[in-house]
């Protein structure tokens, strides 16, 4: 049976990610810093949890060599870190900054890297298909807000890095998908302070949209894809 | 049960997403300028043809006004009509010119002006849901080619059209949704010219998206969507 | 003596245009609907008025007639009109949309079409250069607003053409520039409304920056320039 | 008398920015890695060169310490300095991929919050300026192409960084440019390969819109600036 593996797994959109990918038949792989909090999340779906630092090379490397020896090669990626780090830009303190654009551009690069390595080097599947990327994108990867200046670079960053790998890859039978989430996405806490729960995105519904994408037809790929509630402003 | 219209709707396409709102219960009323093979292609669909000149405001207002008294109101409306003109822009005519921006944009606009009228005089659905509006964008709706500036000129309108109108009724509870077609889509006639059938955007899968993307939930909504072939350049 | 035409020349951008080019050495013809209006801007320039409709195709062909056998052939030829239309999508008359449309953008095409035409059909002159287009744009030229849309249509469109001319014409050596004016520029009565005078658009300085993209070296041209002033958010 | 700094000066565009300064006024201080080398191209503009190692945060905040001993703080800023990496995404050096994001992005960072810090500083200029930032972007700024997936991510970050911070510092009179070089630079090696000099992108004429962006009135700034040969296909 096929996995997918998610990078920068949460409670939110990383759990409803691999919810939304069992649901395809395929088994969970959620990955995140704390191995054990991914493994909580990942065993109520049916999958399983990994210990990744999405920021380093090596780490990603051993990650994905985990799964090799687990006979586990995914055939679905999600790349959905990143680190935020607010404030006037004259203020923020460059090794942070470093730090941020690591997280949120860098790793992605290096979790891409890593799967479409072992994509190619396997015989394609049906009609050429090979495997599907999705990188996690917001409001910030088209618009760059001010005081927030790291992020605006992570995901700018990561958005040239979709759209240079579908325009590498695709024709490949890669498919790459760059997700926009342009809102806030549902938490518990949020919903408390909302009038209307639409107000926020659901999780579920990013993850019915997110999945659908990385399952499209060869002849009718989306590479970006945008979301946002039916009130947000943009 | 409810209607779904679809202007400019011929063989590819028109009746791609004819087909598919009526497998999700809609039925489809198909507008064209020639009524009788709108007919011709609803009939098998469970659906019904209709006359109409988009550019015409006179008969885009007729057209609903026949719909209102078959007591059809359509749930979700799709302007899918344009017209193309090539050649060097010194050369061109200009009645020509007008001519192709009136079928590919301010159709547009009175399509979805009685739509919108209608939605915003009756009471709301399920969630304070109104309605849905899709406009069929092009590779042109985003890029503008040379030797071919109608045609950008109207595919840009549309775009901006469907962007101004998404900004002022999303909160009212009507998603409106511009579909980026980019790629050529597949006809018998060309699918005899390619290789490789996955080259051509299929009529179904673009109907698939299309249709995916009005019936979204309120907290996840996508203005716009791009749809190319896996081998397609961009 | 070369001259050059601004179509949609008013007291504010339109003489400030003609003033600069002027300046470096232009004689410049100011055209609008209102032809004694225009001449009487002109006139302090060193210039001349005349009256165009410029939605209608036969109104702008009899104006580039009028230059021809005045043996006044335009080097540069800038699209300065427009026609905004607000109000609920909804509610507004179709044919004043229609019209408005037609200002904005058509009369654009119209335009361009006769200054090209003339441009191809003489010897080019130093280095391949025939001649320099403007089309002025505004902050929908990128960004479509509620309430607004016919305004959207008619600069998206504008922004549709201006682009599909640079590909096309560009490598012919007519250089096609399209200027974002991104913020309202200065009039007596709004400048009395604010404290800062540099959070409106100097005209002079539009100018300044408009004619310098039109006269810029072959090896280093801009087709898309945007302006806003240094406080306005965006 | 003023300073500019150029970080990322060559005999190409960093030589030709030095001398355009030069001419308005501004004493050039070039830096690079090799600081004899940037001292060589500065002394014949009557500046001065400085060393600097841009991707490293520490080595930026000396350059810009010894220009304070010196009394020189400068009043224009341009980050001129990028790393390319070409090659299929999958088989590149995951260090030398981070290495290229940080000289082509996060240097653009510790450079800005060097400058961007002192102009906060001190009291402001005339009508409330205090200083100005340039960001040389690239093609791959806007399009992100195969086989250069790094230089894509360095480029939209940096694109993304020079965004933020026009947002968050134009208001406070620092004025922040953009410049998109979408096409070849000329070289005397790269003139000798082509059959038209304009083919090419002059160093002095993007100099001239470089300086002449960076020196615009308060009224009508321009952010992001694009420039390519008359012939060049975008």
């Amino acid at each position: 049976m096929a996995t997918a593996l998610i990078v920068g797994a949460g409670p939110g959109l990383g759990a409803a990610l691999g919810r939304r990918l069992a649901a395809s038949g395929f088994t969970p792989i959620l990955a995140a810093r704390d191995g054990a909090r991914a493994a909580a999340l990942a065993q109520p779906l049916g999958g399983r949890g990994e210990a990744v630092d999405a920021a380093d090379a090596a780490s990603v490397a051993a990650l994905f060599a985990r799964l090799d020896a687990a006979g586990e090669p995914p055939a679905i990626v999600i790349y959905n870190a990143s680190a935020r780090l607010r404030g006037a830009s004259a203020e923020l303190d460059p090794a942070a900054v470093a730090q941020s654009l690591a997280v949120t551009a860098l790793g992605g690069f290096y979790v891409a890297r890593e799967a479409v390595r072992r994509w190619l080097e396997r015989p394609p599947g049906a009609e050429g298909r090979r495997g599907a990327l999705g990188f996690t994108g917001a409001s910030a990867s088209r618009k760059a807000y001010p005081r927030s200046a790291p992020f605006a670079m992570g995901k700018f960053a990561l958005r040239g890095l979709a759209q240079s790998l579908a325009r590498e890859y695709h024709p490949l039978g890669i498919h790459v998908v760059h997700m926009v989430i342009d809102g806030g996405i549902a938490t518990e806490a949020r919903l408390r302070e909302v009038a209307d729960p639409n107000a926020l995105l659901d999780p579920d519904a990013i993850a019915e949209a997110y999945v659908a994408a990385l399952l499209q037809p060869l002849s009718a790929w989306s590479h970006e894809v945008e979301l946002r509630p039916y009130c947000e402003t943009f």
